[in-house]
């Protein structure tokens, strides 16, 4: 950590920091500027608060020099990690692609999507049974029923099943139906609910919150990893700006940035992402040319009688259209899926 | 509910959208412009899903005429809502205000600060025991522990206890001890979580997420009131945006906004608004001019030694001089403080 | 437009709505809701000022349904506009590719980096001779002798050149050596300089401002077509938001969503768009597959010595390497490059 | 200025990094520490390009740690700059308000402003005579006969004029008849334009564009305070955030930052910054109350016929109610209005 002193910082503020940055089992480095002081604390940092410094006499900043997350950082493992479920693969060359409707509705509705999707070459199958809504008079979701009929399509099509835990007392429930859990944007800093599915052998697909900085996202990532659960995808779903011809905006970059500071794997999905389905194609061949290791996408038999998200679901045309589309440009950079 | 029509959009699918509109329960009137048509859908559309009309055939864009909220609406009930939690009150001409430090630290910490707020004239008293944090090797609070301080601190002071609640499991234990039950900005869209302190007879102070829209935070609110649990305080605590200078932006116009819209008081955070101690007292005062019914200030005996958010906690001496300053701004714009 | 009537609005609000919406020469149609009262008002709206009706007693909102840029619209041209300067095609099919250094610093440096870049297969030259710094302590640019090197480099290489003009009195000194006028995000709505670049015969690549909506955008288009210029290329460089890990975010459905509202080319500039070296190549590839009809790269023979933006410049390995990666790529979308 | 070597650094990247901070003319103080090697640069680094560091080989991170601006800062100049015109006083204790509408329209509706605020306590009158606008379809200013309305507004009333300038070739002309020079939003980079107004002898008010960081904002001042110009005023009129039930975000808590940072004096815009007439009173009692040197306000005589920003604007009543607010409040601050 560097910690900048106020130019009208005196003597004795120095000493004391200096002081407080021993206290802390770091050693300081005094470097006596032309106009101020600064003092580098050395050492293992993560565990110190850099506010407990801030708040010194006559400190203007503090800089942090390492990252605070430690177990999902590249520096500490090197190779990429693969997340594996059933025939779902993510990571390391191979692109997995999970599709299937916002929300859970009928079985036939489930079934058709799973056996569409899976022809046209994605390997997970999404479906919400458990709906975090923004208003209290909108659909929530079948519940333990939509689990029950997601299960029912893996037997008839072998797709790994992902599906969201809103709440800690329902993550032994969904883990029984569930290969894959997916935590929401809404949930990314519920740190009970991150303990809860890092204590399971599931894998877990993290969204990213729409204000989240990608820290706050691998620190997330790191109360599962910390909770002794290694299989953590990262999922980029739209970050809010002050753009509204889209309903997020879908910042590409984190997926190369995410490489260079993590072995975890990235998913996008460009369907919340964009919330239009006329650009969720383009938007997934992009992802894949970022170098994504997967996709989640929403896919609906009739999107215009969809419960909820119609508006960005693809029908099953369109996803195929996208699947051909996404393959070339995967082939293109070196990818399978 | 106005749904614009593509210029492209045939006559079968105007036919086709009034026939959808019709068997929502609601009335069409289609209006044939120059370049577009566009239908009017009237009638009580809340529980409408807008999507289900945004994804139909030739619809350029669904624009919804009535706010999705309804229990909070300044429509529904007129006068303003006073929060009480014993010689606390927010609202409707009274300024509430909540002080204390971030976390319950220790029984001295707590007592001291409860004693040297009361004496400036705070209300209530704040104080985390179950600590939300974004790293999960950061002090996470003292737990029952700390409500046990919380309690003795309101015995010795008369002070009403504020507290945060993380998770639906700990409701109970938390109700026992607090008189306020905080809804933290994280868990805003914890729907659970709003629901179980909804069926509490505590008032609940529920923060806006960082980057939640006021819709969203009322329709948050509608959780809570839609459990049975009127007495909600909405809280500003600022936003996620480009700048930098500041932990978020503290946008005060949402107080005066609120208050056209909706009878819930409206409470300001102006410690995490900013993020600095140098900003807190003038931005305290700011609120108040804009109208606020309560504050929550964060202060600690000594903020260089805190073991959370010291950098953006107030000591003692600087609280005092803030209550004195806002107690002249109350007065200039009519309020008692 | 839509004029929505407020809840409590009196039958004489809406008389004097619906008698101002005739002044302005469009058909008032009346529609009495449940809860609300609202007013279509049909006609070509783009000359009507929203605002004055905003104003208006009694109402709520005014939404507008019409787009109120005209000549830039998909909606008056359909097919797609090429952009051709010399060698330089960008549109319908081609992918326009301007590499180049941030600044002009020498003559090598810029025979060197033509050379280069064209070699791997870009078609125009970017170079800044007039440079607006956010410092005016920054090194500002060689003006002149700047734009002369770049046609020495034009007449090497054959490549066209593009360059920025940042004033009006400087306009007929750069397009006397630009083949395109560049004007940067910081002058998007600088009217004068529209008008000013529109009056000439140059192509003109329109870079969005970094907090500008895609509204503002196409309507800062409509300067330059309204002048007469209908050679213009909408360039997307990125937004500012709330992320710090990238120097701007940015956002590519802009692509997939101009090109179903305007029939003008887009451009990405992933240099400034991500402004780190290391993300620019991956960038590029995800611009190509979501649909950009060209890009603008910074390269630089040695970018820890140039003069600016060296953090966000490729070396001349890089741009080849990143050529490679976005022929594949644009093959793979069914576009040449 | 702070280099952080990545972990990956070798000791010849740190060596040549040592030699580049020497050739720059600053002193490198090279910090082994546990993981990672930081080098700091110490010396004046106002002139250097912290980019020309980034992009060495080995660096991660480069952190400043002065300030680019100078001329503006407080560590320059201790005691605040108070701006005069006429009778229009701005800063240290004085409370400049600017009144008056959006657009200059006519002789009558600026005599008929310009007398209505003077009456409630404004000592300036403001008036668009050149106005930027988004479409090159909306109303564009009176130009020279505004200019000259304004004129005759002042000799009527003796308010100093302040009124925007969007070009160089304008500045001379409209310094003819303004006492203040406004650089607006979109100009705050518009170099050469505050080059222009720099060369005057009038004060300028200058606007932070709306997702201009504080920095940018003060090395805009500095472009005006550098050509000579010591008379700046500084517009806090709101950022473009997420947010969509105001126009912009009004973010207080930059009067605070800016006192703390610049001795320049703060205006803020309450018009503009919230977008909607009720919002605009409160939040000038809020701009006060946080510390304000001016506060800048549309009026117009009749808000719902005005040719732009009506929805803004107060009428007469509204003005004088706010005044009566703001004085009430600003003499709670200790300051005179």
């Amino acid at each position: 950590m560097i910690v900048v002193m106020k130019q009208e910082a005196t003597e004795t503020d120095v000493k004391q920091m200096v002081k407080r940055i021993e206290s802390l089992g770091l050693k300081a480095h005094v470097i006596v500027g032309t106009e101020r002081t600064v003092i580098a604390a050395v050492g293992d940092d993560r565990k110190t608060h850099k506010e407990s410094l801030e708040s010194g006499p006559g400190v203007a900043e503090v800089l942090p020099i390492l990252a605070p997350y430690k177990v999902a950082s590249l520096e500490l493992k090197r190779e990429p990690t693969t997340v594996r479920a059933g025939k779902f693969v993510c990571g390391n060359g191979t692109i997995g692609v999970i599709a299937g409707p916002c929300s859970v509705e009928t079985e036939e509705q489930i079934l058709a999507t799973a056996k569409a999707v899976k022809a046209a070459g994605a390997t997970a199958l999404r479906g919400g049974a458990f709906k975090p809504r923004t208003s209290p008079y909108s659909f929530q979701g079948l519940k333990e029923d939509g689990l029950k009929m997601l299960a029912t399509a893996r037997e008839a099509t072998g797709l790994a099943v992902v599906t969201e835990v809103v709440a800690t007392e329902d993550v032994a429930l969904v883990a029984r139906y569930a290969d894959v859990l997916q935590v929401g944007a809404r949930n990314m800093q519920n740190y009970r609910l991150l303990e809860a599915v890092g204590a399971t052998d599931r894998p877990v697909l993290l969204k990213r919150g729409p204000s989240a900085t990608i820290e706050e996202l691998l620190l997330a990532a790191e109360y599962i990893l910390n909770a002794g659960n290694p299989n953590v995808m990262l999922c980029e779903r739209g970050i809010r700006t002050f753009e509204t011809h889209t309903r997020f905006t879908l910042p590409l970059a984190t997926v190369v940035y995410l490489h260079a500071k993590t072995h975890l794997p990235v998913v996008v999905d460009p369907s919340h992402g964009t919330g239009h389905t006329y650009l969720v194609g383009q938007m997934a061949a992009a992802s894949v040319a970022a170098g994504a290791d997967g996709l989640i996408l929403e896919v609906h038999p009739d999107p215009a009688s969809a419960l909820s998200d119609g508006y960005q679901s693809m029908n099953f045309k369109q996803f195929e259209e996208t699947m051909t589309l996404c393959r070339r440009v995967a082939e293109a950079v070196g990818k399978k899926m």
